[in-house]
């Protein structure tokens, strides 16, 4: 079967609305998706960036805001402008990268990013990830096994592939073919990337 | 009649590929056009960038030349990569500003793009800038009038007016409302804009 990468960073906005999406579309056109948590943080840090793009420019920044207002309310997706931005998403990426091919995972992947951008709450604390593993049919004790080793060191591994691959921002979709990853980068870019995955 | 500010800078390759489409496709939507050209650089710098964000990080960089390439091709538009970027647009910028409201003015920016990103030639001769004026039924001298005193100042006072109205990007969609100008940038919502201009 077709299969594409999706990588998504739990702090990312536009990341939200493209996990909320993918499920069905990829449904509809026939393609596997692999999600793929990793973190943006070191991405920025290795170039010299240490704040979100977003906060570092006003102008960007209060775009971002009004294009996530008028995005969601056209998808119908439920949306609170969160009042931490980014949020800590290290322990709930370390759950979805060790964890990235359990059936469970598209579900609690939602689950966090709904917690995130409709509920404006924390998605650090270790009660609240497991509550939303065994919500989405995983097993009890999975989002604190996937603070340790040896299971905690996939979220950098992840990370690292997707620097390997050329992903420089979230969310990012790649395909495996001939020539190497083929990159797409943004929500905007998903019909294509599923095109792409589609014809191989 | 419903109507969108289009900001483009001739330095930019998505505004290459936004020029080329925005006509035909405002026009099917009933949406009068108005062309603004606008410097990218002069905004930048204010936050203390000093080249293009594609040139500065490398992976974004060699993202956006693939990317051009695959865009390019679905759209069935010409394109060779430039091998100067970003080409100085400020000549060609101080043309389109100053007769913004010309008649030929939409063919004299499509001309100039082409020679851009199609032909890998330079667009700041003044020789070549009156070519594509002339080609395009605008008057012979237009573009020597253009770099000098009264006119010359019109593509400083758009960039500033660009600026007011949160542009932080190329190319960029603007629709007055009530609440002000709402924004949109990229490519990818030109149809957005469109339709928020079409229910004015």
């Amino acid at each position: 079967m077709s299969r594409l990468d999706f990588w998504f960073d739990f702090a990312s906005t536009y990341s939200y609305v493209a996990a909320m999406r993918i499920g069905e579309e990829a449904g509809r056109a026939g393609v596997a998706v692999r999600w793929r948590a990793f973190l943006l943080g070191p991405i920025f840090a290795a170039k010299g960036v240490t704040d979100c793009p977003f906060n570092l420019d006003p102008a960007k920044g209060a775009y971002m805001w009004r294009d996530l207002e008028r995005l969601t309310a056209r998808r119908g997706l439920p949306w609170r402008r969160p009042s931490v931005f980014p949020r800590d998403s290290i322990a709930a990426g370390r759950v979805a990268a060790a964890y990235g091919d359990a059936p469970w995972l598209p579900g609690f992947v939602r689950a966090v990013f709904h917690r995130n951008f409709a509920e404006d709450r924390a998605i650090d604390g270790l009660e609240a990830l497991e509550e939303a593993v065994v919500a989405a049919g995983g097993p009890p004790g999975a989002a604190a096994q996937a603070q340790d080793p040896p299971l905690k060191g996939a979220l950098r591994a992840a990370t690292a592939e997707a620097k390997s691959k050329g992903v420089f921002g979230a969310p990012s979709f790649t395909v495996e073919t001939e020539a190497g990853a083929e990159l797409f980068w943004g929500g905007d870019r998903l019909a294509d990337a599923l095109r792409c995955a589609a014809q191989r």
